[in-house]
């Protein structure tokens, strides 16, 4: 039946407000294995570029520390980066979001990881904008599409072994 | 009527909704004279640390760009970076502002120079912040004195020759 759960999965959008975005995805793997693949840069490499170049050009999991990936397509170079407010390993990362497009425009991401048993693990992620407008255009720019790419990828990546 | 003027010269504070914070102070100098002391990383690190050592670690003033102060008193060393969102020279700045102490906590400021005429200038500051606890805890931490102390560091750096 695996066929059937992977073709049904993609993440579930929500509006708690009017500068939020709530989105709750569930993929088949353990929650160690989830953080893994969501803090290990070899990983992130992966999976977070939707199949085109990621350059992870810094990455320190931790309270304080910064991130910045850059994405490579054929025709774009796409950079972005952030830092991490508060690190609970296997279980919570709040850490700002900002697009190169559009510097200075940043987003608050909490992701939160819950293990559901049965080797089944539910990232459930709130962004908090500054303004509804920047929430809106974040909507607006093809994110879904962008995201349900990026998680397919991960649960290819979650799919092999170590 | 010099020192008059200097004795009465703080900075208006208000609060235009429950997540900013308006700032305006008059300064006695023309608005590229101003825009220099804002700008030029030598003449920063005459004013911004209010008499404590203060290395401009990075300093990109242009849509994009990063900043990064560390300010060294002889008990504490605070960092405080951000990313120019705006820069239009002379006239405005638009850029994030993050304290290491709270990492990934980021108020979004934007700063406009109006030439008075007279030699005098006023700037107008309005921060943005995610929360209204956020702001709150800005208003309650010391921000006010610490801004006066900065300015009138900045009043004294404005009287002298360039």
């Amino acid at each position: 039946m695996t066929t059937t759960r992977e073709r049904s999965r993609t993440a579930t959008i929500t509006k708690p407000s009017d500068r939020e975005i709530h989105v709750e995805r569930t993929f088949d793997a353990s929650r160690d294995r989830v953080w893994r693949a969501m803090t290990d840069p070899k990983q992130i490499a992966q999976w977070w570029g939707r199949g085109n170049t990621l350059v992870v050009e810094r990455l320190e999991v931790e309270r304080g520390g910064h991130w910045r990936f850059v994405e490579q397509s054929h025709s774009n170079v796409h950079g972005f980066e952030g830092r991490y407010r508060e690190v609970t390993p296997l279980e919570r990362i709040v850490c700002t979001f900002e697009w190169d497009g559009m510097p200075g425009h940043v987003i608050v991401e909490t992701m939160e990881l819950h293990d559901l048993g049965d080797g089944r693990t539910k990232l459930v992620t709130t962004s908090l904008f500054h303004t509804a407008e920047e929430r809106d255009g974040m909507l607006n720019s093809g994110m879904e599409t962008g995201m349900n790419e990026s998680y397919a990828a991960l649960d290819r990546l979650l799919a092999k072994p170590e």
